[in-house]
């Protein structure tokens, strides 16, 4: 089933309960990141929907008192085995609210208890209009127009037509400062991130899942707003940076943190929507792609970062090898 | 005013505009911090109300849809004078909504704008009932009981009756735990804190306000739920942590922790609710006294920490000396 027809699927359902008040973003780690841009999403643009955003484990073990047969939770996990978002599956139907899982995995554990399967693109060659953040955010839109309607929908769906292209000329374009800095951060022991809106995910995603998980660099995500409350008195000559700066009403945050980081840093690389096609998607909605954009152009330097460093973004020594 | 009046005077304001919807908490940096558990308390308990949580700087660039005369904002601003918490008042009374504002500087400029404000305790002797986060989660509980009800109010009023007791006891008891860390963690390059609940808002605060902008040791916080989906990944015997275990519904999550921490590092800090009287306070509630128990305790430690590295807690090298 298409976002839209699953929503619609949900609406009419709903439709003798009361509706669907509240959307629920339950996942972990990566997947949890995924569902950031729908969040920021949602969260600017719904009047009246409340949201949720929970890691998997504390969702279990805290229970919203809200969930109930007016939630919908989106859940999503790689392989479909992750067994907290398995759980966080089952307690939502227990409480009456419907699940759309997004998964990888034809049949995985988690397509058996979701009641909606959502599976998307990954790897080398998947579109990007069809990747993980894509296919939630595509939810997210639908959910808002089919429940309160959004002044952009159109805009929106011409976005994820372009979003694909945009994304892979962003990356081809990027090869070559990607490699520069990939021999640059390469002995570095710790490399901030940083971003606002959706770059903020991008950032986070970054340091949880390529460099703390893939690399073991030492790592944090600052957002770009937050920054000058605290984090920026880490700020030296040698400490990298790494900042995604955002089309969209977000951006004074990060250029404001680029303008302090020239001032006080030496070691900064800037990966810039603006200068990876962004503006080919229409302004009224281009700032919900930048997660899309940044992450994938990301993708390039954490390809070259790893080769830089022998260690490929495939090596473990925990998940998957002890018992946790 | 109190709390409860503050709030009984806001719904008999609100009454014929339909009431009290959604609680916005916004901030920056440890005031945005200090507003953790009340977001954490909302999300867990509340059935109907929405809540927000922005830095500030965000909060008035992309104006949240939903934010208008059935909204209530939180703001804290330590010295009243933040300029971009100063904008998200002004912001959101343009809006229609009403604004509660905390701070410690009477008649700061935040008092000027704010419709209510509410000072709160500070520094040496302060009370830990009647600090910045312990008054947002007064206001917190205010709102829920007067707008839907809730079940265990006066098991909270007693929590609050209590606390500032506990937390006094629970600081004299960790002393020399504390100063045996701080001297073990003195010439420490980076230090991860970690803790779920209420307890990461404290891991995260921690993190970003002091190891970050007082000690400018390298930090990230890390959910203990998240711990196992990425980060991880980065533990070995050489890398310091510190973890917060929560009492409540979330222990699960830092036990889980704490025994991976066990089998593959070596440099273990923990800081324990239930070693600092917190089982004092009814279980119905005080799992949302856990960051209150945590902050303070850890206070000590960074009180140590600053003592073994020659280096105050009031050292900053950007933050009011250079323009940002």
């Amino acid at each position: 089933m298409t976002p839209r027809a699953i929503v619609s699927d949900i609406l009419s359902k709903k439709a003798n309960q009361g509706g669907v008040k509240e959307i629920f973003f339950v996942s972990c780690g990566g997947s949890l990141t995924a569902f950031y841009a729908s969040k920021f999403f949602l969260e600017s643009e719904a009047s009246g929907i409340r949201v949720g955003y929970y890691t998997s484990n504390e969702f279990v073990h805290v229970v919203p008192a809200s969930l109930g047969v007016h939630s919908v939770v989106l859940l999503a996990s790689h392989r479909g085995n992750t067994p907290e978002t398995l759980e966080a599956v089952k307690v939502s139907k227990t409480r009456g609210a419907l699940t759309i899982v997004l998964t990888y995995i034809e049949d995985s554990p988690i397509t058996k208890v979701g009641d909606y399967v959502v599976r998307y693109e990954w790897g080398g060659g998947a579109k990007a209009g069809y990747q993980k953040p894509a296919m939630g955010l595509r939810l997210a839109v639908e959910l808002l127009e089919q429940i309160e309607g959004f002044k952009y929908y159109k805009e929106m769906q011409e976005g994820f037509d372009r979003i694909s292209s945009i994304v892979e000329r962003g990356r081809a374009s990027i090869t070559e400062k990607a490699s520069k800095f990939a021999r640059a951060y390469k002995d570095e022991k710790i490399i901030y991130t940083m971003g606002s809106g959706c770059g903020f995910g991008s950032a986070h995603q970054e340091s949880i899942c390529v460099l703390l998980e893939m690399q073991w660099i030492h790592s944090a995500s600052i957002h770009s707003g937050e920054f000058f409350h605290g984090p920026f008195e880490i700020t030296d000559e040698n400490t990298p940076f790494i900042l995604l700066m955002s089309r969209g009403r977000v951006r004074p945050l990060d250029e404001r943190a680029l303008k302090f980081l020239q001032n006080f840093a030496k070691k900064i690389m800037v990966i810039d929507a603006n200068s990876l096609f962004i503006d080919e998607i229409d302004d009224s909605v281009a700032e919900y792609f930048n997660g899309l954009v940044l992450a994938n152009a990301l993708g390039v330097f954490n390809e070259k970062l790893a080769q830089e460093r022998n260690h490929p973004l495939t090596d473990r020594r925990y998940m998957w090898k002890v018992e946790y």
